[in-house]
């Protein structure tokens, strides 16, 4: 997670309440279960009595317990629950899903309190778990750091409300912004912990999303390979589906992404002018062939969005060219594309006037037309710098 | 100053000596003379008796004391040096120029131990001293934090190496690497804190180089204005002489540079090509017009560094369009021309295939041959970053 920024009172900001701080506290609890709870929302919870944690948890995996459920059984017991104050970064749910409802869990405890960050705008819920919560007599505050706690599941929002995933652009770039040579040299711009963080990136997203120039160029497996302090390989949270979006050709045969298709995830969204290109090879590979219409990246773009928001895929990241970079960017729905960047600039200087930059296509004309970004996170590894940014518009 | 990496005991680094402790602080108090001093060299000095600091001092400004006598004058009594350490961060000067030699003065001070970073190269000192202390009885020990010294008067000893000063590349782009966007529209891609710092750097350096693309696109001033918390206008440490390449024509009169060019010191340096163009008006405006061998910005570049160098310039800074910083890439002597960049990321995109990037020229053909750079600092203003690098070829 990138750090939000707390309130400091050195800077005039007002000072951090009692409330505000529990909630932080749950919020980096939330953070944990990126990866692992989509496309639930991240949610964590505080039990505090008399000034004092007694007991906290968070939803860590999907199908497992709810943030409240892991924090009531975090108790050395449940009657301690009785007239404490349960901090929740979102609103507790009321209907029967995969686990019973946590606004009745909290009310059985016999929480006094429940301060809760965010409603949840999920149909199921949408202010039901705080009616409950109040019906039965506990006092409910809603709001406290609300914009916080939206931030940490924007991605979620944004599918509830849009049924489009949060879309992460990444690239690497030279400090004058390059992706490649004049040569077309590319490797390595950045280094092995750069390049680690990027697999740690693809291996908590839904799907890895590349453009037919990529796969061309670079024949990329498009996976997360981690691997522990001492070399060993480590599993990721999530496998990300591979999708390729394939507007004139399609991946060839002997690609290593078409040639491990069986064991990860592999779908290929084809243009119009694909629809009659033969499939067979691609499909007994393993390979999800799906036809969007559009005969160019522009028009396919949103369409192939919509599907993969469709079939609950929270978390979407960009591994493209110029060419693909370029498309997200030309192409806007009442919004950009983009939602979030993440940026490596490595320490080296390509320059030239041919040197490609990291997204092509047409491109902003007026300055005010271009997308305003907030940025979030700055992390150093060696040389090399991650600017993580969220687009605001 | 960007801040150097201190030793670490908790990352495996050896832990710092006392030595070294002291020496540190004599290099936190040199760098306070930037921009004031050169051409010499920042030079802080601190006096240790029993394990306490009893004075300290640092080169203020050219002309002006050297570290060493103005920590000696912070002493509450001189009989107090007697039998003290001082640490110095470069050899104490053994030569009467502007001030009485400093080795003098430390031995009649009574000193018992100098501890120095590093050796003055510089042809009257260049051993000299440390000589002098030795001959006098005084325990003398060179080279603690030798590399941090010598990375703090790094521009210092390039010149007096080379004959050409420190170079630093500045520019601003967004997180996609862009100058401009297709449309040519660059204002602004940076917030007010960013450009502050950009004044910032202006003052402190001895010439700021354009090329005649910003002259006649941006008709800029290439001063330093800088102002206080209040918006009162201060004075900035020097004032940079404005230096212009010009390799097909010359600036135009009526230009806001020759428009000042009686109150800010304004060169024009000229290629074979306008040999014969008139200058006249030009010099009568207040500009000094010298002609260097070249008719394009290639072969012009090293010449006009060596004539800096030859007047005594230690830091040049560009404020160059893309051309320019080209040139600058392009061509090496027998090392790259660029010391340090100074790269300022907005928080927006542009793209477009052919909005401009801040280095054009030819660029960098095979990886191996692109500048290695180490990050010195990142800082961040608001939305926007800035990345200070030095190369390391």
């Amino acid at each position: 997670m990138s750090s939000s920024e707390p309130a400091d009172p050195a800077r005039g900001l007002p000072a951090e309440s009692e409330d505000e701080r529990w909630m932080r506290t749950a919020l980096e609890l939330a953070a944990g279960g990126q990866g692992r709870v989509e496309p639930n929302p991240m949610v964590g919870c505080v039990i505090v009595k008399q000034g004092h944690a007694i007991g906290q948890g968070f939803h860590q995996a999907f199908g497992g317990p709810h943030a409240e459920i892991d924090a009531l059984r975090s108790l050395e017991s449940i009657a301690n629950a009785a007239g404490a104050t349960a901090y929740v970064t979102l609103e507790p749910c009321c209907h029967h899903g995969k686990t019973p409802p946590c606004s009745e869990a909290l009310i059985e405890a016999g929480l006094a309190r429940v301060v809760v960050a965010m409603p949840d705008p999920f149909p199921k819920v949408d202010g039901g778990g705080l009616s409950r919560l109040r019906q039965a007599g506990i006092e409910v505050q809603l709001g406290v750091c609300q914009h916080e706690a939206e931030a940490l599941n924007a991605p979620y929002l944004k599918r509830l409300r849009t049924g489009m995933p949060w879309v992460i652009a990444k690239w690497a770039m030279t400090a004058d912004g390059r992706i490649a040579t004049r040569d077309g040299e590319s490797q390595w711009i950045t280094g092995p912990q750069s390049r680690h963080h990027v697999h740690r990136l693809r291996g908590r997203v839904d799907a890895i999303i590349a453009g037919m120039g990529t796969v061309i160029a670079d024949d990329p497996r498009l996976d997360a390979r981690l691997t522990s302090a001492q070399g060993d390989p480590v599993s990721p949270p999530r496998v990300a589906t591979r999708v390729v979006i394939c507007n004139r050709r399609l991946p060839p045969l002997q690609s290593r992404l078409m040639q491990t298709a069986r064991e990860i995830p592999t779908w290929l969204f084809h243009s119009d002018a694909l629809q009659q290109a033969p499939t067979l090879g691609l499909v007994e590979l393993g390979a999800k062939v799906i036809h969007v219409s559009g005969d160019s990246l522009g028009p396919m773009i949103p369409e192939v969005l919509r599907y993969l928001g469709g079939h609950e895929m929270t978390n979407v990241m960009i591994e493209g060219g110029p060419t693909l970079l370029g498309s997200f960017l030309d192409t806007t729905t009442d919004r950009f594309l983009i939602d979030e960047c993440h940026v490596y600039v490595g320490a080296k200087l390509f320059g030239g006037q041919a040197s490609p930059g990291p997204i092509a296509g047409r491109g902003i004309g007026p300055i005010t037309s271009a997308p305003q970004m907030r940025l979030q996170g700055v992390d150093r590894f060696d040389s090399d710098v991650r600017l993580i940014y969220r687009v605001t518009e």
